[in-house]
């Protein structure tokens, strides 16, 4: 069958996400962010130190110390910025998305696939290295995941109400659909044969079909 | 909304699955096994040391070894088991199935949800510590992967052929229907208000909406 070829479950055949190819930013502060995501993803943030980091991204341990009390600051950062980014992107295509809840959960969809095409290294890091987080920042991360979780079970229940959409269980659906369209971080192959668009589109087509019934 | 509680998204709100409860097995070489999962999950394994998972099983390093050649042994068992125990299972259930497609898909979906509502953290494991291997192991892993998505990916395009199921793609609705129902390792409750069975359940209905547009 045509699934079942290595590139596409595992990107980079790594079995992690491998770094985008963007070059990388200028400033001391975002080059470290990006490089501690890199060693987080390659061997794990409690097996990662600050000398690491400093190395990867040609800082002193003391550069890195004037940008960031600590590995765990580091990580925190990465951690609810692309949680934050998340929502934010989310929440304005459901803006853009008109009125009609089918439409909008179709954008919410759209978006927040596209986005983990976009954005897997830190898609492994949040659903990997949360055991990592003291419990204070861990119930802030996952109040973030819950938001998130909320912009699509908004949107469902809004569905229902209006009788455009049937869900035995709002939360099922809601969490079905969800984590289909954050696994799409783990597989997804920058520069394949698929688009990031064809990805959103297709996702979109199986989020409504369970929903609303309609063939992908 | 009713899906956004932190107990949903994070099983044992630590931001990894904790162990079940089950009683230790006796064999040393058993308890081993699961103690160093623990010890994966909690840590990564990179983080994890021989003594450690010594410690944790009451062994002393030298019995360890006795069972063990290395670390990695122990990962590369752990992540193989799991995997073909869930081609096992998955493929009972689909001979067990019936002769009609969309039951024999039905059955792989419930077969597949209720074994990662079981297995959690090997479920964890094998998709955080892939990056762990050496390629030859990681090849092999992969390659039963393929094995157990090309079972979904079967049952779907007999039943396109059939004109039981319709799909743009096979394979993007093979895969959304296998990463949604992996995901529920990452999010399932043993103990909690849902069973294994009704979540099985569930996501047969799921799955049977992308490729059939019958609604859930």
């Amino acid at each position: 069958m045509d699934a079942a070829s290595e590139t596409e479950l595992v990107p980079s055949g790594e079995g992690r996400p491998v770094a985008s190819r963007r070059k990388r930013r200028g400033s001391g502060r975002d080059r470290i962010l990006e490089c501690a995501l890199e060693a987080f993803c390659e061997i794990g943030y409690q097996a990662t130190s600050v000398r690491d980091i400093a190395q990867r991204s040609s800082v002193s341990v003391p550069g890195l110390y004037h940008h960031f009390s600590s590995k765990y600051e580091i990580l925190l950062t990465l951690i609810r910025r692309v949680m934050n980014d998340l929502i934010v992107e989310t929440s304005k295509a459901v803006q853009d998305g008109g009125s009609d809840p089918v439409e909008r959960l179709g954008a919410a969809v759209q978006a927040h696939v596209k986005f983990h095409t976009e954005r897997q290294q830190e898609s492994f890091l949040g659903n990997t290295e949360l055991r990592s987080l003291g419990p204070e920042e861990r119930t802030e991360i996952v109040a973030l995941r819950d938001q998130q979780q909320a912009i699509f079970g908004t949107l469902i229940a809004e569905g229902v109400a209006a009788g455009r959409m049937h869900a035995g269980s709002v939360q099922g659906a809601t969490r079905a659909i969800v984590t289909m369209c954050t696994a799409v971080a783990s597989w997804y192959r920058p520069g394949g044969s698929l688009t990031s668009e064809s990805v959103a589109d297709q996702y979109r087509a199986y989020a409504l079909a369970i929903v609303t019934g309609h063939l992908p």
